[in-house]
């Protein structure tokens, strides 16, 4: 078909190794010199592109090609879209005149389940007018629900940190030797993949964190009580890992029950709470001078670049890379996924899946893989975590901190 | 005075390099094998050591004492425990009927103002009696709120990750490209050296974070919300460092107005609120339309070793073997202190300091370095402060993670 433009952009939330999957398409193109002209990407995905709000990536230099494969958060800026689900709507003529103009042959979507949607509905869009433009999906989330891929670029790095961070304060929370109860919230509002990580934390048996709790499993507060009482018999210094997205078993979140009407402050404002410093005040009624600590790790889990795994940093590149060598075979409406070799060795092979049969879908954690009394994490989630944390990155250092790629 | 028994302990709050000077004392007392016998430990400091809680700590192994330079929190456990003020108590003469029977002849001990107390409370107490005990401290915390010594070993280490994690966290927070108001709050009840270092994350004038507030100056809401109306004329994206100290001009803590009888949920339990999280409240009703998020560090921040600094874990190491190369000279009731050479390039020497001189008082950030209207942090602060940052902490990994030295 001639030389074409290839027209990149990132979509919901940013990960650690995003930009490393925008490195794999940036990468792949300038090597294309035969079929590709230049790489553009959206600024803030297709409802920046709309816009007109675009940038070209094939200037970019190689030391700052390099840079942008270990610069976390999404370096062309995000958005949360969504396409019309009216394939006659005016957005698709209007956007694909667009396309044309800039004479854009390659489209690929680096985001999880509504960024596949995305593609879904361009490629649907695009053979249904005849255009030959080829959209791409490349996956991309750490909460790891995308259905048929073995797992997510963006779940390794999110995972290594959180394992990192809860054996970390796991040793200073235990460093006064007096009863101390530490909660621990992890993002993941329907799917506890990343909150499971917490297990990986553990030194040896029996180590903190003691409880895991996933939205998988309905939480109360009774069982809850009597776990902790349970681990007190044990152990001095208990570390909960909890789901943002826990909830009781009529599907009420937990952190609801921390707002009402009556929470207010004493100017009056309506105080909202999350899940970790909820449990914390609930807990800390409960065991009187047992010392609690609630601690949401918030944005730093998804954009920690420094403790990224350098496993997630290689095959996020490559999805990247294997997304444009496919369009440039042909390939339309489809998404990079990852299939793990059967076999003791960790190894990845990488197929094309009909985007259609992945986009607004969600796969929970495994019911399999919660123990004990649904508190608790069994081996087989170790045995699939553990080859996704592997490596650190190369990241360089300037001045004593990591030094990033961005638009200024 | 022929053979005699060191005895070292840690005390107050953890950091990430606390045990690289505990590594310092034992791998200089384990040098000096004419003069020291065994290297003891104390559990949970001075109050385990009442107890008799006592390990052996010249029985490690070499790599066991590599693995314990880049372990973080304390490893011997910790204490907040405040000997008497009356040297007549009979405590006193109990522990140094104890120190006499395990043959002590070195006491040190790491800690910040409470330790050092503890130091000069015994070495005056042995003066008293005519004991040849020698008493040092080795100088420690994130605070970095320790008189006389440019700076305390666990600062740097603690402002690298601040730093980091604020750079980190200022890129994922401007992905949306829409008004996005982030508050971080940092460690630091009384002094504001932590938060400062959220300055460091600069990548280029006039970059985020755009406000930064310590508790050495008032805060006041109306003055906040006039410097985030400045900022939004400029900027999309605001990040704002807090510390968790800042107070108003009645020195009321910010925090403090979050609580109040009637702030309860729905159960009736009292809701406590952290600083960010209240200023995140008050924002998001003031800024409609606005996204809002507080982020409160917590113990991250001072157990972060896998962000370690490297010229921190060096210095705390070099401070804990001068403590003991002092002791052995004969030197009691001084501290390991830290003198900074005049001239471009970094460099410390290593002066030893009257504990009495130090213990109980607190070296405020200084005024002179918070500028614009108390919203911000000059070039003085960064010039002082970069060097402390510089080199990443050699900790090994294990599996994907890192590897620590703890006790069971």
């Amino acid at each position: 078909m001639g030389t074409k433009n290839i027209l990149v952009g990132q979509s919901g939330g940013p990960t650690s190794v995003i930009n490393s999957s925008l490195y794999g398409v940036v990468s792949a193109g300038l090597q294309a010199k035969d079929s590709v002209g230049t790489v553009y990407g959206m600024i803030h995905g297709i409802e920046g592109f709309r816009k007109g709000d675009v940038t070209v990536l094939s200037d970019l230099s190689e030391e700052e090609l390099t840079l942008l494969q270990t610069t976390p958060a999404a370096y062309l800026g995000s958005c949360r879209y969504k396409l019309p689900e009216d394939l006659s709507d005016p957005v698709y003529p209007e956007l694909f005149a667009k396309f044309e103009e800039m004479n854009i042959g390659y489209f690929f979507y680096c985001g999880g389940n509504d960024s596949m949607d995305t593609v879904s509905k361009l490629s649907r869009y695009g053979a249904s007018v005849g255009s030959d433009l080829r959209c791409m999906g490349v996956p991309k989330t750490i909460d790891n629900d995308l259905i048929i891929t073995d797992h997510c670029p963006g779940y390794g790095s999110a995972a290594k940190y959180v394992a990192t961070t809860v054996r970390q304060v796991t040793l200073d929370a235990k460093v006064y030797g007096k009863k101390f109860i530490t909660i621990m919230e992890i993002m993941g509002r329907h799917a506890g993949w990343l909150t499971a990580a917490g297990a990986l934390a553990r030194k040896y048996e029996g180590d903190n964190p003691k409880l895991i709790y996933l939205p998988e499993a309905p939480f109360s507060m009774e069982q809850f009580y009597e776990d902790l009482d349970r681990c007190f018999e044990e152990s001095n210094d208990i570390m909960v890992c909890v789901s943002e997205g826990i909830h009781d078993k009529d599907g009420t979140f937990i952190c609801e029950y921390a707002s009402s009407d009556t929470a207010v402050d004493s100017f009056g404002h309506k105080s909202l709470t999350g899940t970790a410093s909820y449990l914390a005040e609930m807990v800390k009624e409960r065991y009187e001078g047992v010392k609690v600590r609630g601690i949401e790790l918030s944005l730093t889990q998804r954009c920690a670049a420094t403790e990224a795994s350098l496993t997630d940093i290689t095959e996020a590149a490559m999805a990247g890379s294997l997304a444009v060598e496919a369009a440039l075979k042909g390939e339309t409406g489809k998404m990079v996924a990852f299939i793990r070799q059967p076999g003791e060795e960790y190894k990845i092979s990488y197929e094309l899946r009909d985007v259609n049969e992945i986009c607004n879908k969600e796969k929970p954690f495994p019911k399999e893989w919660i123990t004990g009394n649904n508190n608790d994490i069994g081996q087989g989630y170790i045995d699939y975590a553990l080859p996704l944390i592997q490596g650190r990155s190369p990241l360089p250092f300037e001045n004593g901190l990591p030094k990033f790629l961005y638009r200024k």
